[in-house]
């Protein structure tokens, strides 16, 4: 017991206060900067320069070589491993070029091997707990938490029949849900992209500080905003939903019963929403837009709004045939579909590319869709964050 | 944009589903036990055995050493780091000896660095975000996940003058809280242990679950519980707290202020709650249970019941002059706290026995206090989940 509550508390002190132990190892070394807003409480690195350079540090004494691995491109971290200097105490630095606004996701490679940052928070990505470095944009703050009213971000545990267990969704409630306790609510069901889950719309998205702030401003009507995990394995065969057994070969094979059947009644039952279509948006990113494209245009019946940020349509698209005809009869769409809204980065080239070829096809065969385009964004949070505004913006308005 | 796109599925494909690649690598080896319930979606390892022992495995084919560092002691794991074996193909494995239930933190040495394991969630503590495995005890449901109504944990941003900063609250509410909407509810104020923050007793703790039970067995009223992080820096000296520059140096320097002035201020503007001392508790552990002493005893118009968990208090203990005299007159302070809870694990003997002669000398001097003893477990969470069981069992009952 002594062995351990005596170095448990030095190491906690050693992981609390490492400016500490870096101003003194480092008395004459300037430090430029400021520290990420992404690191944890105390962490002096890494730090932010104004121009949108990042120095990065690790402590690692015994490691024969340090890298940081950027997890994204076309940011400005580059694409390859960034070799770091080790100097005389162990301590491992790099500073990069200017990088791009926004949030980019992160790791060391300690020897080759993928690890992350111990100065950083963790956000999922990539399939596991991931470093990640938020580079603010200069005069830019409609994700930033201000002096408004706030809503909640709540998890809430419910069962899926169609996945066979318990399952976490996020729910924003807007700030006057608690208080206008007879009002009811639209909602927005808001999916993550591949190998994320349901934190990453309010962790790295900031999708709660995006709503409070439009709702104070006026610009969106207050909703509801579901932010579920779009991971959904049916059971695996031969077993029943009920013994809880998952293919995990098909990760999102009960995608749209996990949300028409489950995940929506829940909500409707849990919360004080409106509970019909015309209520009802949903969107998603990259991954979680072909889900919502594919549930939304498959089941027309339970969404008005639809959201597809970054969609890989890659291929060629027509709209006669695309979706199991969804978009054949123009006027009959047009009439169903509130909003048809269509968005990527102008630095994710195959992705914008891709949708702005839907988007013009589309208008060609007459069916309404909206196309936003994100400037000097890649496919990262930035990108989504800001088509998240203008998504939000437009919902609800009749 | 290519070069990046396929890569970047193929990497999430591998974090997804490793159990393919496992067992790809390794088809002949019969694979043991269960993953663990702590480890990310589709991560076949660490398994559990039914015994307690764990297995641990991890692909590191460049690194020349790889070891498993335990966060703890008296768990089973050791307390020194274990050497894992590399096979052919770079995974590395250890078996350990059979272990203690509950939550272990634990984190890898690659080439002595210390890194989270890819294949575990991680859970804020040691001042940063930590691996750590969850051994089931057989026969032992009170934190699971059942099929009874379930409360929701919110996350709530609100402003501290005391911090000079936003600071975000876990706030449990009980599965009657949205429906009965007249009705108004005591507060517990729970607080976690050094290194760890407002996560961990929702992630780590279960204490979501642990209250959802008791109350759909009757054995614990329903009560909103609000967990903040204890650390409370100052301003920075020379600036006001609208600066928002704080003092790393004081790290729960304004805690008391914090709490009093701002959060439970906050949580009875924004939750429907009974506003006076006869429903307010607080708790908390190992350094949260002494910030709940100094708090509760310096305060004694604030909270009617007080839980000190795994207390630090190991030197002499003296009734009449503790807390600056807070014990001294017995009467008027049984007559004023409805419930002093002490409690430790023992496995932990220093907190236990230190603990124990603080409930002794108590008893002796007229003052009333609980004595709880969780058996076989450590300052680990396993010991406070029971504690926050016992303990939340006995509030509000009057």
């Amino acid at each position: 017991m002594k062995a351990w509550w005596v170095p448990s508390v030095a190491a906690v002190m050693v992981f609390a206060l490492p400016v500490h132990r870096v101003a003194h190892a480092q008395v004459a070394a300037p430090v430029a900067g400021q520290p990420a807003s992404s690191n944890v409480r105390g962490a002096e690195y890494p730090r932010v320069h104004a121009d949108g350079r990042v120095t990065f540090r690790v402590a690692a004494p015994t490691a024969q070589k340090v890298q940081i691995q950027p997890g994204g491109s076309d940011n400005g971290l580059g694409t390859g491993p960034l070799d770091m200097v080790r100097d005389a105490t162990g301590n491992w630095t790099v500073t990069t070029a200017p990088t791009v606004p926004g949030f980019h996701y992160y790791w060391l490679l300690i020897d080759g091997v993928a690890a992350n940052d111990p100065s950083s928070e963790t956000y999922f990505g990539w399939g596991r707990p991931t470093s990640g470095i938020e580079i603010p944009e200069p005069g830019v703050d409609f994700y930033a938490i201000k002096d408004v009213p706030h809503g909640a971000v709540r998890a809430q545990w419910y069962q899926s029949k169609a996945t066979g267990n318990w399952r976490r969704a996020y729910v924003y409630t807007p700030p006057d849900y608690d208080t206008q306790t007879k009002k009811r609510y639209p909602v927005l069901y808001l999916f993550h992209g591949m190998g994320e889950d349901e934190r990453g719309w309010s962790s790295q998205g900031k999708a709660n500080f995006i709503l409070d702030n439009l709702i104070a401003e006026g610009k969106a009507k207050p909703m509801i905003v579901v932010m579920d995990t779009a991971y959904a394995s049916p059971p695996m065969p031969g077993t029943t939903a009920q013994s809880g057994a998952r293919d995990p070969r098909s990760q999102f094979g009960a995608f749209d019963d996990m949300l028409l059947k489950d995940l929506v009644p829940y909500i409707e039952s849990a919360f004080r929403t409106h509970k019909e279509r015309n209520h009802r948006a949903i969107a998603g990113l990259s991954r979680g837009a072909s889900l919502t494209l594919q549930v939304a245009l498959g089941h027309p019946e339970a969404f008005a709004y639809i959201g597809a940020m970054s969609t890989p349509q890659f291929g060629a698209f027509d709209p006669a045939t695309a979706h199991n005809g969804a978009f054949r009869d123009a006027a009959a769409f047009n009439a169903r579909v509130k909003l048809l809204w269509l968005g990527a980065g102008t630095m994710e080239p195959r992705f914008r590319e891709g949708t702005h070829a839907m988007h013009t096809a589309l208008e060609k065969s007459g069916v309404k869709s909206v196309f936003f385009e994100s400037v000097g964004t890649s496919h990262e949070w930035q990108t989504w964050r800001r088509s998240l505004s203008d998504f939000a913006a437009r919902l609800f308005r009749d």
